[in-house]
């Protein structure tokens, strides 16, 4: 595979980034759950047509080995050139997402966390999500935190020095769009740091949705990897980011002459 | 302007045509009215920006002229390259459009017609739409009529042979969405003609549910015309479109590998 085929740009409309941690800019506004794909072609394929820039992956508890084949995805993509973010999404506890952060940095260098501490499969425990943000950010780690809305929280987890907030939209995997936009109007409102909306956004008008109501980033998941093509839904959520984000910008005064955008 | 420049590829996904009339391709399920601009500059950079094929003009009844500058846009633009469909969208009555059609032939050599009869400015009329479509079939134009979402007069449209039927969404120019849509979803079961969804789209979310619907293309008009940013917003649209064609596509079973779609 050429280094062009994998470098990522998935932002079209301009180079800046919506978030930088550690000199890694994140640019695309599409992130993409592959923690429930076993291929790693499809990975790759994905990856690709979502022209993500943020590669995600865990590690297996109970298995003791990284959740998805990535010697085998290093043959075929170059990961190295994704910013790296390891997800606690099989988390119950918040003791569970502790180690899982642990055994990722300790195994694979990664200190982005993409941080879930989800007793029921669906719903994000606000309470010991802000307790294991704490102790990863003592630990040095950069922290994007996953909770229902609520502003109280979102606002505790800035203070704390979260580098973002991930927000649910509605139950995990339930393909049901945004629940509450006035909860996460309030949340937008509250935090200075992004705001990134994720959990049950199904369709490419979910992620328009999303996108207008100031998020600096969609994470997608279930939509994708359980679509019967999804290698195609990946592109479809990358235009629906797309059609959001200059949906936004086109309604802001012009600035300047307007040609070349993506 | 070179060639690459002003060639349209809107449906990146694949190269086939929704729509051929008469050996004109249509391949961009967006086409963007742009009888309200006044400025070429903004006409050109507004449709390669929406990736559009189609290029609407019509003629001011009142100033006996075309509405658009048209001899301006000839030199920034190749117009040639697009397929040329007059519209009727002023007409108040059944007379005023077949006139308005007659002159666009003369004058321009336009036989393809987007039919519009709207005696109030924003609702069509099915009844003068039928009469006005039948004497401009039986003159040998091919006609895109635009009503009020009626399975029956849709029928009656596909069986005069109209190559397309357009059917309203809800107010012009309102950006309300889609007001019904299981009027459109009988429409679309009963003809075989492509529908193109149109009137009041006016965001992208809109533009995804109505190809969701099942919609061939979309026509967006005000809410590109009227927005700050113009340009960004006919981009917005584009990546709208791509994004609910991808979404059908990518629910049903996969075909290929996946790789290299848009």
């Amino acid at each position: 595979m050429s280094k062009e085929q994998t470098l990522i740009t998935g932002q079209q409309r301009s180079t800046d980034s919506w978030l930088t941690i550690r000199g890694r800019h994140f640019r695309s506004r599409l992130i993409l759950g592959i923690e429930q794909y076993t291929s790693a072609k499809v990975i790759a394929e994905v990856l690709r047509s979502g022209r993500c820039d943020v590669f995600i992956t865990t590690f297996d508890l109970r298995n003791s080995k990284p959740s998805i084949p990535l010697s085998e995805l290093s043959d075929i993509l170059e990961i190295d050139e994704f910013i790296w973010m390891g997800t606690t999404s099989f988390a119950r506890t918040q003791e569970e997402a502790l180690r899982t952060a642990y055994i990722l940095r300790e195994s694979l260098g990664i200190d982005v966390i993409k941080l879930d501490v989800r007793p029921i499969d669906s719903r994000p425990d606000n309470e010991q999500t802000v307790a294991a943000a704490k102790e990863l950010i003592g630990q040095d780690f950069a922290v994007l935190p996953f909770i229902q809305p609520d502003a109280d929280t979102a606002t505790e987890l800035a203070t704390i020095g979260c580098s973002a907030v991930r927000v649910l939209a509605s139950q995990v995997g339930s393909n049901r769009g945004i629940d509450d936009e006035l909860a996460i109007r309030r949340v937008y409102d509250a935090v200075d740091i992004p705001v990134i909306i994720e959990g049950g956004l199904g369709s490419p008008a979910h992620v328009v949705s999303a996108m207008e109501l100031g998020a600096a980033a969609v994470l997608v998941n279930t939509a994708v990897a359980c679509a019967p093509d999804p290698v195609l839904m990946a592109s479809s959520m990358r235009h629906a980011v797309l059609a959001g984000e200059n949906f936004v910008a086109a309604r802001q005064p012009a600035t300047a002459s307007g040609a070349g955008h993506g």
